[in-house]
């Protein structure tokens, strides 16, 4: 991973950070690493995510799913963190076994993707640490029961990934299912490169040992300096420009097989550092596209964002025929990847040429290796961030007032939270 | 559409707005809409959007359209404004007729797409007022190039959707294809409700005047005050919230259907208000997945946003089946709708626990008539708050320089923006 500051600086943009500042902070960024090597040492909660290159076991992942030979597709059950590093690695790596994710609890999404799935050619994978979700449960128990009604005998098509107990831990032992651990102090958005993420990618045929290869090579460049390695850079230099006013991070990968990466970005963002009244908030884009939907507002809006630029510096590229098309004859012998190219330097051109920070953020190619990088260090550039906001990085305690209120709603016991839903304010014009 | 302003009210939220606030705000929306009454009245530029209700000709495109009889996929080629109402309304609207949308220029994207699609059985419609939009040509290019390959006569297979002008127009007199008017005086991020939104969905089947018919209800309650609209309730609670503080506006339907409609607001609330250094910055959401993702951010980060809830009142819904899972039998018997409401519901009332405002938007279904209803609702109240925020609604004068920078990196002609892109300021990490 490579990562520009170049347009975060103060004699580029405003807001931006000038080199001064940014080696002030590294002072800060030393001490945060102490923090986080001592928190990886001890495999503390959280910490022990950017553990994960060397505790991560491919073959027992391997092994889990080998069983399944040969499936059309495979359909990971699950939210938030226990969909979205899978579903990210599946949408950037190419392969001949479909991935869906079923992660919402739509009733005419869920009817359509049934109704279109070859059940028998499937394998199911159940993902909930705490095997309570009731999101992931209510669909897993729709999904086995259009299994059964299909004929089909999912004992033999499903596993799970869970923690060491729980009803889905239960379900697995009571019917001999194959069962993934999620590892221990992993919160769920940290757990891309674990049983988590890996799973999916294993049964889609993609080389698992790469993705961790591409992760440990990120992990082996943290040091003690911002200025040495990509990820501390990332996170040191969102911090520094979300302190100068840049409170929204405009994620744009010039790539669509990074669409889903910017998802998992902004859970991992928003949910690690919006807390105490601090956090930036992320924004999802997707380049060249939003250049003709978000860059109006990002170059002339209010002075609150900093834009990623994410990019490949390699692809699969394709001609654009020759044509005889009045005033277009210079796209013709050119490529879509020139122009696509042309249009991520451009815009980041134009970004600082309006004073607004970016970030340029590239990798070799999109492949095992790249992503591996990239989703290993945007986790530890998450992780320094944190310390550097100093707030608590790997909990989400405002989660839970909605999730009682919900359960309360449904007849899940009594919670005072559901009672506040009746209460609600009204100014209803219609 | 059925907008409620209640948890937006200082009363329940910080920021916050009063009901005298509002009342005030109300003299300011009376004389926006007498602005926008005679902007409609003389079809000036933009403000000719809010009559598409009227000046719309369903029987047109369906006679354009018509010639192509059961095709299996409809292919919009396009960007932006060009191509995300199409995209919205099909993702919405469920029909036998798949829909591709080509809005990047991605090559991989581009070749896996190709790779897949039966361009024999495709109708491929590309859209582009100018006709010189570099993307949309250039993958117009490819996919013609790849028909020709495939055997499969494009010209018999082929519509544009163009201005009065250009080389888009010009290829369809050579090779008489159907050729659909932009219509004048509608910027590309208003056009959902013409040519560039409908074609698509008459290819598909659907009831374009039922669309109409509801744009033309929303149309019929414009008024000059914001208690009697539902569009300009929107709309200026969107500007005094952001007035007050409510700088980002995380766009967040409870309906898999609606994921693009988020899409679409973006780029209309983000083109057209990002401007003269104001404008709110439109974040896309979805729940209840981003229940897990982005809700903490929104319940603890920092006092910076509105949340708009999107939601159909009715829809088909899906039994959970009883189980004997310990701890969840209270989903069994349930529903998979009822969770999504619950959700939603417990969603709202934890933010307004938490003193952060939101919008509540309904629609009784997601269908023809409900689309027409939101989609013009929006614009409306899009339409009102550049009248409140004083800017000009209807240009895009920032994204020119990055045109002109692109253009020039391509060998299409000499211009100094391109020049800007080598002086770059590098500070790389790597």
């Amino acid at each position: 991973m490579y990562v520009d500051l170049g347009n975060a600086l103060s004699s580029v943009a405003s807001p931006g950070v000038s080199r001064e500042a940014l080696e002030r902070l590294d002072d800060d960024v030393a001490a945060a690493h102490e923090r986080i090597e001592a928190g990886r040492a001890d495999a503390d909660h959280g910490y022990a995510a950017l553990n994960l290159p060397e505790t991560a076991d491919p073959d027992a992942i391997r092994t889990a799913v080998d069983r399944f030979d040969d499936p059309a597709a495979i359909l990971t059950v699950g939210i938030g963190g226990s969909a979205l590093g899978a579903a990210t690695i599946a949408d950037a790596l190419e392969s001949g076994v479909d991935s869906y994710v079923l992660d919402n609890v739509d009733p005419e999404r869920v009817a359509s993707l049934l109704g279109s799935l070859d059940l028998s050619a499937t394998v199911v994978n159940a993902v909930s640490r705490s095997g309570t979700t009731a999101e992931t449960l209510s669909n897993f128990l729709v999904v086995r029961d259009a299994m059964e009604r299909a004929g089909v005998d999912w004992t033999e098509r499903t596993f799970v990934t869970t923690g060491e107990e729980g009803p889905l831990r239960r379900l697995a032992e009571k019917h001999d299912l194959p069962a993934l651990d999620v590892p221990a102090g992993v919160p769920g958005r940290f757990s891309a490169l674990s049983t988590v993420g890996l799973a999916s990618a294993a049964i889609r045929g993609h080389d698992i040992e790469a993705i961790l290869d591409g992760a440990r090579d990120e992990a082996n460049r943290l040091s003690g300096s911002l200025f040495e390695s990509p990820a501390y850079a990332y996170g040191a230099g969102a911090y520094a420009l979300d302190q100068r006013g840049a409170s929204v991070n405009a994620v744009m990968p010039y790539a669509e097989s990074l669409e889903t990466y910017a998802e998992w970005f902004a859970q991992l963002w928003a949910e690690s550092l919006g807390k105490d009244g601090l956090g930036q908030t992320p924004a999802r884009a997707l380049g060249a596209t939003d250049q003709h939907s978000q860059l109006q507002l990002y170059r002339a809006g209010p002075r609150d964002k900093m834009v990623t630029m994410v990019r490949a510096r390699e692809r699969e590229d394709r001609a654009i025929p020759e044509t005889d098309l009045e005033g277009l004859s210079y796209l013709g012998g050119s490529s879509l990847g020139e122009l696509l190219d042309a249009e991520f330097e451009a815009t980041e051109a134009s970004l600082a040429a309006a004073g607004r920070p970016s970030v340029r953020v590239e990798l070799d190619r999109v492949d095992e290796r790249g992503l591996g990088e990239l989703l290993y260090g945007m986790e530890a550039a998450c992780v320094l961030a944190g310390e550097l906001y100093n707030v608590d990085t790997f909990v989400q305690p405002a989660v839970e007032w909605g999730k009682r209120a919900a359960r309360g709603l449904l007849g899940g016991g009594r919670f005072e939270e559901a009672e506040a839903v009746a209460e609600k304010e009204r100014l209803v014009i219609e």
